[in-house]
């Protein structure tokens, strides 16, 4: 029997406990200076990795492909890389990114602002794999199956995730072997992962080995009961697919060491930070330098590829020594834009809520 | 006025407060079943980095060596390329080590066991550099200066270590531009940063922009009050310099997903993990089954390279269902080897304790 968590098992002290520390450990935020680039170097990217990253063989790795198909198939790496093949930058951000900033807090990996990460992928179209071995009248969804496997809510299970069978069909929707020019990181899902751009993390299978068709939806654990949008235990919640808009920047200045506060001198200050949305492109990012009681249009930097982090600017031109509150918001063609408190939610996902940063302005030593 | 922590700022929570898991969550432990690895993946190295990660050129980065020298320089990585290379595997773990397991905990990066890993690192010696600017007589020391810059115990500066001369002087201290082959990542020092072998890794100043002889000892903040080892404020302390010897496992079977719980089977299972010490070559490692009762032998693969880490290995043939403590601990060639029970120190620092991991083994479905 699987275990959801219930609104009862938020958390409302102000600290952390040892289990979600043991979690923030493991699980590598990227340091938000990172913005500055395209390209997410290797190591900077976030991870969330729900079990141990399994040791694979990329000479004997097989991707089985089976359930309601014609001709089943067990395809290995140079098959696969024998496709068309496809590179492309692709944000990635993980469903709980914010969590640690809802109170009460949800009990899980304790994100503050920083999973996501934007690299280059290559791999080649999963539509075509599909194709080869020949949907099925009938399938309506396709369940990737991760090497990674491990115990939650009370489930021994491997990493599962399932797509509707036409977002599965999207073209843009790859078998990744590589990231950034190289081939994939242990951590990352070597030797083959799915990206499917849009969506958040969680769907973006990693270790991957199996995609089996089915005639019913999947009800395994990754997918009904974690990564649902509850805002109570008793409301049946919505399963979470795509990324909301959200704008994120550099911290401005320097940090203290054990606080992260920051501090700067009077003068101009170029303000920069990334948007995404995984409903549609970012068309606007506004800055407040008073915690968001008034708002600038900042620049857009040219729009960036469909699925990658869109660049922007901002100049903070401050001359008054004191305490400051930067916030930034996006909004995307959809006209959807960012909360200044989270909806919370039972699990502690989808929190794009804006991003705060208290800034310290004082004056030349 | 530089604040040093003291006693007091221990804290006795058992919990983590919200700016030790902003630290947590920018710098990277090492995933424990990376210990699988010879060589550590980039992105899956421990990563301690007190202020931001700088943004550097490399054609215009310079390396100044300036100070009680003959010659003062300024080189350009070209001109150190030029020099003789040397590519060698060094172990590198944060002093901090283990500090989230000291109680009551001083306030700081939260590690837990994981900030270490195993590079190969690929520079030119140090000692060449010095050679070529002369050292002067007089000089004691040689401080190291990085490129990043904060503020910590109440001091702006940028991040600044020395080395008392001798040591700097050793044929294995390198300046280095590569790791594992690659040019060093942003987070781990690019395009320059030192390779100190034996030392805890504050002394691998990241970043480095500059080489400066002294003729008294240096009393920067990141010398002469953090990484001290001190058992009470009273206490005047002695600097932390050289890794204490310290072993670790591969935790087996698998994980549940928030407690990190380890689940197995009975069986034979084969345990690996790694040991290092800064003080001489690892000479033994024993295991325990039953949290440090007893001890049985573990194997000890060839000897690696003077500075990696030596891999180890043993068979726990278990066929008894219920809760066992595994342990490791090692040895070294000057007969150190690893306490039960933590040193606490005030810095919470060289915290060498035997790792524990519990496991329950659960009959086969």
């Amino acid at each position: 029997m699987s275990v959801a968590p219930t609104a009862a098992d938020a958390s409302t002290s102000d600290e952390i406990s040892y289990a979600e520390l043991a979690l923030a450990a493991r699980n590598h935020a990227m340091p938000l200076e990172a913005l500055r680039d395209d390209v997410t170097p290797a190591g900077l990217h976030y991870l969330l990795i729900h079990f141990d990253v399994p040791h694979l063989d990329a000479t004997s790795h097989r991707l089985e492909v089976d359930g309601h198909v014609e001709r089943p198939l067990a395809l290995d790496l140079d098959a696969l890389r024998a496709l068309p093949s496809v590179t492309a930058p692709v944000t990635l951000e993980c469903a709980g990114n914010g969590r640690a900033k809802l109170a009460p807090r949800p009990v899980s990996q304790p994100w503050l602002d920083g999973a996501v990460g934007n690299a280059e992928w290559t791999g080649t179209p999963l539509r075509g794999v599909l194709e080869q071995a020949g949907v099925r009248d009938g399938a309506v969804e396709v369940v990737l199956t991760g090497a990674d496997r491990g115990i939650q809510g009370g489930v021994e299970h491997d990493y599962q995730r399932s797509l509707p069978l036409d977002e599965a069909l999207r073209d843009e929707v790859l078998l990744v072997w590589a990231m950034n020019g190289a081939p994939l990181l242990p951590q990352h899902g070597f030797p083959l992962r799915a990206i499917v751009p849009g969506w958040y993390g969680m769907t973006h299978v990693k270790w991957l080995t199996r995609l089996t068709v089915l005639t019913e939806p999947f009800d395994g654990y990754q997918q009904a009961v974690a990564y649902q949008f509850q805002v109570s235990d008793d409301d049946p919640g919505r399963p979470v697919t795509r990324m909301r808009v959200r704008a994120l920047m550099v911290p401005p200045g320097i940090p203290e060491f054990m606080s992260r506060e920051r501090t700067v001198r009077p003068g101009a200050h170029d303000l920069r930070g990334r948007a995404w949305s995984g409903h549609g492109a970012i068309e606007r990012v506004e800055v407040s330098a008073d915690g968001g009681r008034t708002w600038s249009e900042a620049a857009l930097e040219p729009p960036p590829a469909p699925h990658a982090w869109q660049a922007w600017s901002w100049t903070w031109d401050v001359r008054e020594p004191g305490a400051y509150e930067l916030c930034c918001r996006a909004t995307d063609a959809t006209g959807a834009t960012q909360p200044l408190e989270p909806d919370w939610n039972v699990h502690g996902v989808e929190n794009n809520a804006v991003q705060r940063v208290g800034v310290e302005v004082v004056p030349e030593a």
